[in-house]
Order: C-alpha cells, then structure tokens, then sequence
C-alpha cells in the first residue's frame, strides 16, 4: 500500500515539513534546523495530529544535540510546544536515556520511533479493518492520515485497508472547523487514492447518521485516559454522543503511544485553547461580526462509555475500561 | 424593546430587502420590483428565516398584482423558491383569498402578515422568557432574530426578553456553518444590543454542554409536522440529541404559521440540498480539496419527543405530541 504525501522528511540534519497550513491547495515546505525552529511549527499547527508531533519533536532533539543546545530547555520547548496530544511527551521521554550518548544515539532512536510508526500504522489498520463488513459507510472527523503519521495513518489506515478489501462504499469526511482538516487534508488524502468520500460540516453529521446509512463512525485521538476517556479533536464528542443515539460502532485508533496511564480519566487532560481568530477570520478576512468574541477549544473528551472499539498496534479492545486497558501494560517499553 | 436593523422594507411598491449574504461586513440592500426578483432572492438567500420568508413572498404578490403578472405563475415560483419552511406556503394560502379582489387587498394582507408577525415576536419573547431562570448560558443556532423575522426575532426574541429581565449571562451562538448566520448575523445582532455572546463551532457545542453549564438550547423552527418533529437549520438535531444526553432543556419559538397540520410527521418534509459549492468555497476561494464532493443538507429534522418546549404565541408545549398540538387548531385562521 503506498501513500503520496510525506509529512516530515529528515536528511542531512535538517527537518522537512510539509506545510499543513497551505494544503492542499499550495504544497510549501518548512526547512527547521533548531529545536526552537520545530516547537514553533508544531505550535503553528505547520505538522499536527499526535504521531506526527511526536515523531518531529524527536528530531528536534536530535537538531538541539547537533547543534550542542542545551538539551533540558530544548526538551521543555519542545514538551510545551501544545498540550492536549500525549505522543509528544511519549517522544520526548523515550529521548532522555540517550541524551548522555548524544548526538548519534539520539538520532538513531528518533529513526526508530518514525521507523516504528510505519509498522503501528498497518497493525492498527489490519486489525481495524477487521471490524468492517462489506459494503461501509464511514463518518470520520479530522485527518488521521499519512498527514497525521508517518506511515498510511491511524482511523485513515483502517480505511485504506478496508478499502483495499473492497469494504468501502463512501467515507464522510466532516470539514473539521475551524483548521478545516477533513476539507483540506483528508479529502485530499483519499481523493488522490480513489477511495469515494465525500465532505459535510459538522452540523450535517446527525442528519447523516439518521439519514445516510452510517456503519460507523472512526477517529483518531491525541489522549487516551488509563479508564479509557479520549480525548481527539473538537467534534469528536459530538459524533460520540450521536453514534451511541444511533447505536452505530464508535471506533477509535489508538497507537500505544497514544494512551497516558499516569492520567486516570479524561477531566485530567488539558484541553488546549487555541486563538479566537482562527473562527473569526478566514486567512486575513473577516467572517464573523467585528470584534466578536469566539471560545475556541482544539479538543474535547469523549467517556469511555461511548466508544465501542479501541483498536491498538496490540489488539482490539471492546466497550474499554481501566481492567481492560491495563493488560496494554505489557507491551510498554 | 428596540430593533437596529430592518430585513424587509416596503415603500412605493418597492420591496427592499437587506442583503444578508454581505452582513455585517457590508450593507447592501435589494431593490425588487417584480415576484421573480422576490423568488430569486429568496433561494438566493438574500433573504432568510422562515417568517422573513413568508413576508417577502407576500409582498412578491403584490408586486405581481401592481404589475398586472399572472397571479397563479407568480404564486408558483414563489412558492417554489425554497422548499423547506413551510411558512412561505402559508403566506401564499393567507393572500389567495383576495386575489379577486386585487392589488390593494392583497397589500393590506401582506402589511397585516408583517404587522402580525411583529406581535407574534413579542407573544412568543414573553412566553419563553418565563421559561428562563436567573444567570443563564443559552445556546442558541442560526440566526431567528430581527433578519429572519419582522420584530425581533424567535428564538432571539426569548433570548432578548430574558436579557431585558437580567437573566442572560451569556449566549452562546454556534456559528452555523456553511452560510455563517450565527457568525455573520446572530452574533452582529447581540452585539448591537449588548447581549453577552460568544461565537462557537459546531463541533464544539457537544463540548461546552459538557463544561460550560448550559442551561438550554434555544433554536426557531422551520417547519413542525402535526405530531411535533421540527425540521430548522441543519445542525439543530445534533444540539438536541446532545441536550438530552445532558438533560438540558432543548426550546424551539415556534409560530403557528411553521406548523404544518397537513404533515403527520417530519418524515414527509422536504430537506433541501443546497449547492457543495457552499461548503467548498469560501466567495471564490476553494477551501477544500479541488473536486470534492459535498453534501450540504440545509435541514434536518429533530423529533418531538427531543423537543422538551414548543413555545407558540398561544402558548407554551411542554413534550409536545399530536394531541398536545391539535389543541393549537382553534387559533388557525
């Protein structure tokens, strides 16, 4: 299975990303040769989703130790750079125990987890699509594709393989306001594979389920509780709340590196506030009234309770709990 | 109660209609001569909300009696201009009567439908306004305010008496993508009257019911069936699903003319799609991914029994049901 678009590039100690702000109608590419260089574009949301922040910020580590920084404020730069997604920290922290080999160890191990992301990707999408009768209709929510990872992507992966199986009918795409995720990206990302998808707002996504044939709904997430609460993009509660009116499969693709057993539940996790001006504003114009005041929260919390399957490098776990979670335990590193 | 801003103005046998594409930004204005210009700018959505709808149509026909057009041709394509809210219909219904009778006739039906509705307005702002408790955080979708209606609003209408009591701290209003009423226009209005209000995506509405104590969903309506099903602006059923799973009190301002008797329930009501371009584009800026299909429902429906009030300017119905609405009958014309 080959994918188009590589989001993050490494060579000859600089990292490459492709510029997600611009996509898809401009295909720009930020050279980042200091680790302040990459905590910058992660908060710019230049790279974003969880596997892809995390595997630049290894790099970054990597850039701070060839470049000699000093590599505690590096590491804390680069943990700062946005709060809701775990992977980040999980990359970091995989990190430290090669900071006193330096340079080469550091490199070596940030390949590894890139390299390692790929293999996580097909595991996640094999076993997800396993899920997945003939003849599918998928609402997903945000972009959790080869934009999101390194490899074919997370809740994306399991519909390439099922499409690959011939088990897709149409994928919905919600737009994914206000950074328009599911209209730039992952529309783009399944038109350029011939998989059929079509774009809706997020309002429509109730009207589909009653309306539409929904099997099930697929997302990714940034932040899995230990009890199972995931935390993934703003919107996502919506269709979980819905999918459970609807009794359709709430399916949610969960790289171990996703899930946080230090936190309990999802009140835990931080949700990040991002800048009113990107629901007030289109580029520099102005769509809403002037000086209006907008809350613009980048995630939410969907309970445990509401998510049908959580599917990991590891295996597919039904209606998720603490009990349940914990035997995820073994495969930690 | 004062109002700052007028959707539909008659003069000279001239109906004027405020451009509600360009708000706030810019404050064209629609000069229409004939019922065609009147029908066009009703599906071009110059002009919206249901009873600003029904209005504008009924002075469409009198533009057609002044003009000396085939009344039954004129009656047609207006009727035809939007096929969801059903108040447009009832407008023509309201006119037929004194289609014998002429062009003054049918003037002083259209300005006693205007008038009507402005008094309707205030019935419905006073009833509902009872329903709401001191320190209140409304939600509220679209625009049901002075632009969809001769007064001052609906839905709107609830909120701006519950302000004038000192019991609104806050609104917040979903932005209502694709067409941005409660971005452009909801928020504009509030504003203007120093309502509290903040904007919010609709993906986040899930969220802020969740934490950001809610204590109901107020929405218009633009068409209820005999049994009590709603159909309003796409998106409003995910907000009532969402507040029953909350147990927040969901309230539609409902006038007598968006109920349908005629329609046993919302499976026969006509949702309207609308062109992708909407959702694809920005004015001409492509905003996804080139080509991609778009499905853009401006519709859906909420069943009753997700409604916990019906306020009609008769009188509040709590759970509303068949029998519940029939008891509405005796008021009808």
């Amino acid at each position: 299975m080959h994918f188009a678009v590589k989001a993050i590039d490494w060579k000859d100690n600089i990292l490459t990303l492709l510029d997600q702000r611009a996509l898809p109608h401009e295909q720009d590419y930020l050279a980042c040769k200091t680790s302040e260089e990459v905590a910058a574009a992660i908060a710019a949301m230049v790279v974003r989703g969880a596997p892809a922040i995390a595997i630049s910020a290894a790099f970054g580590m990597v850039l701070a130790a060839h470049a000699g920084e000093d590599l505690n404020q590096a590491d804390a730069v680069l943990r700062n750079s946005r709060p809701t997604a775990v992977n980040l920290a999980w990359a970091l922290d995989r990190l430290k125990p090669f900071w006193p080999q330096g340079y080469e160890a550091l490199l070596q191990e940030a390949l590894r987890i890139e390299q390692e992301d790929l293999e996580i990707n097909k595991s996640i999408a094999s076993k997800g699509a396993e899920l997945l009768g003939p003849d599918c209709v998928v609402l997903t929510h945000c972009n959790t594709g080869s934009l999101a990872t390194s490899g074919i992507g997370t809740a994306l992966g399991i519909i390439r393989y099922a499409h690959a199986k011939q088990n897709i009918r149409e994928v919905y795409a919600s737009e994914t306001r206000p950074w328009m995720q599911g209209a730039r990206l992952t529309s783009w990302e399944l038109m350029q594979e011939g998989i059929p998808v079509s774009l809706c707002t997020e309002a429509a996504v109730g009207h589909l389920m009653r309306s539409a044939n929904i099997s099930c709904v697929i997302v990714g997430a940034d932040r899995v509780s230990a009890n199972g609460d995931l935390a993934n993009k703003i919107g996502t509660y919506n269709l979980a709340v819905l999918a459970k009116h609807h009794n359709i499969p709430f399916i949610a693709a969960v790289p171990l590196s996703t899930i946080d057993f230090q936190m309990l539940d999802g009140n835990g996790i931080e949700i990040e506030y991002r800048d009113s001006k990107e629901i007030t504003h289109f580029r520099e114009h102005a769509i809403a009234a002037e000086g209006v005041r907008a809350v613009n929260p980048a995630f939410d919390v969907t309970p445990a309770s509401l998510i049908r399957y959580l599917v990991t490098e590891k295996g597919v776990i039904e209606n998720p709990d603490s009990n349940k979670l914990s035997s995820l335990k073994e495969f930690l590193l």
